[in-house]
């Protein structure tokens, strides 16, 4: 019996400038015999969807038109976004990264067959849909009693979170920073970190998310808008040892700042004084592009030290998949606890199409992020 | 016998704010069994002995006290750069990473005996003096009729062009991109990249520069001023495929531009488009800073990127102690060609202490290199 067609995001940016959404109504294939049809009850909406999702656009200016059940929202895209969308111009492609369901339907082998019925976590792009056909061995099954909403971020989070501290240890740090710290994968790093013995420098911009970060067990928090930010920073630097940090702001001072104090807290505990300033390696990873403006720093922090760029794939690539299998099996088992997530709202997929729910999402402000739910709401 | 007292430059930083050049009377001691007095009778001014010499002072204030054989002079420290002192304050330091000179006492050992009156080139600071006591096994011996003026330079500039030859090498990189280009480092890294069939784009201010590199061979050199440079860029790292460059200059947007230009050159060959740019790792080096203001990027060119700081050192430690005695043993040999270093002026002691030439040595402007002679012009 055929699963029947479901409907699928789509994002198409035309070579004018225009980003349009809509929901295409797409055949869902019979699964091979290797293969599941897994119906997406939810999705997450994460940082590192929005560039796919909304290609740049300036979300202020969306418009809504169609039908209720066919919406279609267009937005404009500054000229100085569409250079780095000509690979994709005139393409209409689905969106989302990773999400969770149950499977429907199955091929024929027993490995397929097993997975009948069962809550399944997956990755892998065209989330943002009613179905998805998944190779059986790339569902990750979900611990009985785990809700589709629950599983639907076991991936980019979680991965992202232990892949910041396994990098830290590959290459030779003792501690870490974190800036963008009460996100859910700031919320994760520090559950993870105090289960780990891992200290962790949380860099912030709010008091109540200095306090949020304080009542799930951080030591740690600076507040990047209090005047005594940099001490407080330096001062944790020497607390924690603290060489390496991740960054999910990307634009302004910060990555400097962070390369600074860890400058100031190395002198500090060295021994003489060496024209080139410490040699100890002092590293920064901008993993997310929070601030689109420029990165800007004034190298006062010797000559050992290095900014890059950092992604969760690579990564994987690197630790090889027996490694990587083994760490979704943890991220499933404490998927409730270490990795759990937190949304403010779960929207159908009429919903994502609506520019005041765009407006919200599409801001990444921490602590507004949302669920699509693909069979919600549907008429 | 002993070998007299001798002159030597000597730089402090006092906590007021004021830096003191002074010539200092020193013993030179008695050779132990494995070591030899070195005449120094060429040393270089690089820009890397700068920031020790002149300790971030501003030398449009330097002015001459002191007499004619014991002259003082002094400039201000710009309070900015007084917090990257502070490990250096009140201490009268010696100056001068390498030079050159004829071995006039050796002690005991036949090592040692081995090179009276050989010329030599030696490494390890100190060398803006007249006499310089060293380890018989750290001097390399220079082939014979090899003056003291052309075997000056044999450490920092070869080594590290070799260094970056060799950095390209280990990290799995095919091609160069160097900026500041027509120094005397720049034209070593022509003749090298040539001599070792490396392709090297050449990054400079000026036609004459450009002029000066393809006369001795350099085929991809791009003028940083011309209206065309990101295309003649581009168009540069696509022909070479350099996804590596190493930048003397720190400050300001070009080590981005590099970055963009990579990429582009890099989406330019991919096959297929990536929501996150080419996966193609695109790195500069930071390792100079002839530019002191903030070094600033977009981000434009996808996640697989990084810019870091480089020195020599770490570099040299890394290959080990026989890698990189064999690599000055190769330099030593070609002196006089590959390693071969021009300079403007040759210049006393006395004369690296008079405020009009500390205004042209203090510039780092390409082709303004000076050498001193320690023992020339005494009274």
């Amino acid at each position: 019996m055929a699963t029947p067609a479901g409907l699928q995001l789509r994002s198409l940016v035309k070579k004018d400038g225009t980003l349009e959404l809509s929901l295409a109504t797409v055949p869902t294939p019979d699964p091979k015999p290797d293969e599941v049809v897994v119906r997406v009850d939810a999705s997450p909406i994460n940082p590192s969807d929005l560039g796919l999702l909304l290609g740049g656009a300036d979300a202020t200016t969306a418009q809504r038109s169609g039908s209720a059940a066919s919406p279609v929202v267009t937005a404009k895209i500054p000229p100085e976004m569409m250079r780095a969308m000509a690979g994709r111009a005139d393409q209409s492609l689905p969106v989302g990264n990773e999400g969770a369901g149950v499977v429907v339907a199955a091929g024929a082998s027993p490995s397929a067959q097993a997975l009948m019925g069962k809550t399944v976590a997956i990755l892998g792009g065209a989330m943002y849909a009613q179905y998805r056909v998944m190779r059986a061995s790339n569902c990750l099954l979900l611990p009985k009693g785990t809700t589709a909403a629950e599983g639907a971020s076991c991936f980019v989070n979680p991965l992202t979170a232990i892949g910041m501290v396994e990098t830290m240890r590959l290459e030779g740090h003792k501690a870490l920073v974190h800036t963008a710290a009460a996100s859910n994968l700031g919320q994760m790093l520090v559950k993870l970190c105090l289960a780990e013995d891992v200290a962790l420098v949380n860099v912030v911009r709010k008091p109540e998310q200095e306090k949020l970060l304080r009542s799930i067990g951080a030591t740690h928090v600076c507040n990047m808008t209090a005047p005594t930010f940099m001490n407080d920073l330096i001062e944790a630097l020497v607390a924690t040892g603290a060489t390496l940090a991740f960054d999910a702001i990307g634009g302004g001072k910060q990555a400097g700042q962070i390369l600074t104090a860890m400058e100031v807290a190395a002198v500090r505990s060295a021994k003489e004084y060496s024209r080139y300033g410490s040699t100890v390696h002092k590293q920064v990873y901008i993993y997310g592009g929070l601030d689109r403006s420029p990165t800007e720093f004034n190298r006062a922090f010797g000559m050992a030290w290095g900014i890059g760029g950092w992604l969760l794939t690579p990564f994987l690539q690197k630790i090889g998949p027996d490694a990587a299998q083994k760490l979704r099996e943890r991220v499933a088992a404490e998927i409730k606890t270490t990795f759990a997530s937190r949304y403010t709202k779960t929207i159908s997929l009429a919903q994502a199409l609506q520019p005041s729910e765009i407006a919200v999402y599409g801001k990444q402000a921490t602590g507004e992020k949302y669920l699509i739910a693909p069979n919600k709401d549907l008429a």
